[in-house]
């Protein structure tokens, strides 16, 4: 069917899309959601809406489909019924519980990035992954398909390795210590990170303080000669562009079942060859327990083993922030005075080192823990870092109180003397995030006593900071509402009472 | 947020959707498919998409959001970020596996109706469904919930009788039949039927070349004193609409674990007492095993008596057509000649004095089949249809040979001699629609064989018909493909060969 085009000036979410008066999409026998080729000089196979704004002779395009086909306002196109993508029939097997193969898997992972499904077909298919579960071989062909389906880093090394941490703790700033130890040691550590979803800050918004964190694949290998380790935002270099997709619908739903291949195929796309994940454990952290983080890290080693990625995964403690700070500039400042040697966090050094030895160890050396630590207490893991914020573009001399903070602040003092008994982490990222962070990059939280330590009545527990006044009054009902951390004596026993029509809530951490 | 109305001329298929500027978006902290409340003179629920094409300041609004709010160009609104619908954590805690309860279910029904669920969210529900199945005590919810979201008819009877068909065969006119003997026996029978989906005509369909078939519930009572039967599309009286957007879903991604709340809330909404469900088994419908279909008789029996409608269930022989057409014009032509008993079609017959039949005996008479066959040889029936087309408006005094049939045809002779072994439904379905149906009323196919018949080298085994030359070249190429039919000896044993890289293909049957 010959049709005239009419712009419609929005775009769609990188999915092309076309609009057809429901006469003419009744002539060519489609029914909405269903699929148009699209022949002008180019061939373009994009998802119909049908219409009745659209006049009849006309085919609407968004921006998407205007600028692949390179169309013109009344320009003249062909249009006709596309057949069925092929991927749809696999996840209409997978829907009715059938396992997957590689080719299958590849082609619905191709036609996902090439704009080819619908949301309702994305979101039917991660939610049987879901339901019925993926299995390590369907695990493996996913990472594989999102690996193949993207830009992959070819950095010519032997050994290159990485790390990783499966998310759901705030302030876990780690990373910013654990690269720069690992590369003063002349291994290459290409970390690339992401950007907050749910959280109150990710990897990328935090080392973005530091220095820029957005580059293409082309200028991080030049970074990477230079430092031999980066830390990058992964989203700018279309490693894997599935999973992003991938992703937008897993948040929609709050579920996550692609975990697995989305971390693996984006280490498998910067060649890894050696990797340490991070399990964090407890309470308010992704893994309840340590029996159930065991079995994920079974599972993360054998799909590093299917794709050659030498994996050692470490569980820690994930009951409370780490470290002493929450929020982008704040969680900054406090690694780099942790590097600079100016302040001791305990808990942050420990873990850093634990995952830093790790790797070590798994590189084949001894004592990985100690090695780590004297890199750090030497200085020279300040020297690597600073060389890494020269590299990126950065300003190396930067000091902690160069960075600034919210303006604004709240200080919370205690109304009863005793100790610290727990922390609830999903409190701890609303307040961060009603707070202004990630967004906002002064805004966080600083803690002046964390789980186990011993408070006197009216005693400070900590601060928010915020770059607005009104969000300290955000912060200020979420206080009035919710508990951050809880103060009483290791003998009380009462967790909390539940009334009559109880409202659960669940929390759902995205950030991996 | 103020923002100003940007009118965007397209409509996005009866759900509020708005578009605003990516970085606008930021601001409110919503991301893609969360949702705004609008405040102009009314308050509005709409689910957002970002965009860069539309200015910082402006909210793209479609058809729909425009007139709700009665929106022009450049006026001003508020927006605000809209609280999570509580039935999405309901939905979330389906794909966790939990059981819904009834109050949840309604929240969901009601924000499907009220478009505030997203493409991705219904989809998710849907797939879940599937998967994990629902089971009766959400069945009945949901038919419950159905009923309630839309409108119901209050025909003020103390007995109000259904039937309702599966469906998956083709040829299924028994409705036709149906209807008015059961009517012409004094009962109320406000049958709704829906138009073909996937098959080459539905009852709607089919009626239609008889009588209009598009009312009001108002006018459909009207009809109702007049003839105490009518078959009317359910489709314009707006009964459970929700099912009609469940339906959209599950035709895209070829399932339908709402089969049974769909039947059940449309007969609920007519306010049905007593209700006839035909079970089509065999080969090539929905039930393949007489085993499989008498587990879901016993379902919808259990659910009729839930909803406290008194349910019998016919299976009843699905291999083949039922009567000798398939094609809207010819089923309806074929129904006539068999209401003026002018042609004997013994399947036919047979089928629709069982089903008239079981429905006599749940409402208490004996000998139903036999009351059924004398209702239709005497020329009640017919007396009643032709009642039922004058209160709808049709030419009551038409006869078959009135009926326009397709000037186009190709007879298909068979090449050798033997019997016939086996009719493909999938096949007659994908020539008849091949031929035009259901959109052109006069395409279909008359058969002169069917299963059992013996046939000689050359005789005529059917005919398709045409309205316009090129469709009998599109059934030629699907005739060249794929076989309709088998011809053979009763003693030949291959069914067929299943080479290396099979193509294997799903009929998937949604009309119901």
């Amino acid at each position: 069917m010959r049709l005239k085009v009419k712009v419609l000036n929005i775009d769609s979410g990188g999915k092309p899309i076309v609009f057809l008066n429901n006469k003419d999409a009744d002539k060519l026998n489609i029914t909405a959601s269903e699929r148009v080729t699209i022949k002008a000089k180019k061939r373009l196979t994009a998802i119909v809406n049908t219409s009745t704004t659209i006049r009849r002779g006309y085919l609407g395009v968004t921006e998407e489909v205007k600028k692949i086909l390179s169309l013109k306002q009344n320009s003249q196109v062909d249009v006709d019924i596309s057949p069925f993508p092929k991927s749809l029939q696999f996840i209409r097997n997978k829907l009715s519980g059938k396992k997957l193969l590689y080719p299958e898997i590849r082609e619905i992972v191709q036609d996902l990035v090439d704009g080819n499904l619908s949301e309702n077909e994305i979101s039917a298919f991660v939610t049987a992954l879901h339901i019925d579960k993926l299995d390590l071989d369907e695990a493996t062909s996913l990472s594989r398909s999102m690996v193949e389906t993207g830009k992959t880093l070819n950095i010519g090394k032997k050994i290159i390795v990485d790390k990783h941490s499966i998310g759901g703790v705030p302030g876990d700033k780690t990373t910013l210590l654990v690269v720069p130890i690992i590369a003063s040691e002349g291994f290459t550590i290409p970390k690339t990170s992401s950007r907050a979803i749910t959280s109150a800050a990710g990897t990328a918004d935090r080392a973005e303080i530091l220095m820029p964190v957005e580059f293409t694949t082309h200028k991080m290998l030049k970074i990477l000669k230079k430092s031999n380790g980066c830390i990058v935002w992964g989203g700018a270099i279309e490693l894997a562009p599935a999973d992003d997709l991938f992703v937008k619908t897993e948040f929609s739903l709050h579920i996550d079942p692609l975990l697995l291949p989305s971390i693996m195929s984006k280490k498998k796309a910067v060649g890894a060859t050696h990797l340490v994940v991070d399990i964090p454990t407890g309470r308010g952290a992704k893994m309840k327990t340590s029996g159930e983080a065991d079995l994920l890290a079974r599972d993360i080693i054998e799909l590093g083993s299917r794709l050659r990625i030498h994996t050692h995964c470490v569980l820690t403690y994930g009951e409370q922030p780490i470290g002493n700070t929450v929020g982008p500039a704040l969680e900054a400042r406090e690694a780099l005075e942790v590097l600079m040697n100016q302040k001791h966090i305990p808990d942050l050094i420990d873990k850093a080192c634990n995952i830093a030895g790790s790797m070590f160890e798994l590189l084949g050396k001894k004592n990985g823990y100690s090695l780590a630590k004297k890199i750090l207490e030497s200085g020279k893991a300040e020297q690597k870092m600073r060389k890494i914020i020269k590299a990126q573009g950065g300003n190396s001399s930067i000091l902690p109180e160069d960075i600034p903070i919210g303006k604004f602040s709240l200080p919370i003092h205690s109304e009863k003397p005793g100790q610290v008994l727990w922390m609830e982490n999903k409190i701890i990222v609303d307040i961060g995030r009603a707070a202004g962070a990630p967004k906002d990059k002064g805004a966080g939280i600083i803690f002046n006593k964390k789980i186990g330590d011993s408070v006197e009545k009216g005693e400070l527990l900590f601060t928010v900071y915020a770059e607005q006044s009104y969000k300290i009054d955000r912060v200020k009902y979420v206080l009035s509402t919710q508990a951050l951390l809880g103060i009483g004596k290791k003998s009380d026993m009462l967790i909390h009472t539940i009334t009559e029509s109880p409202v659960v809530e669940r929390t759902f951490v995205l950030d991996r």
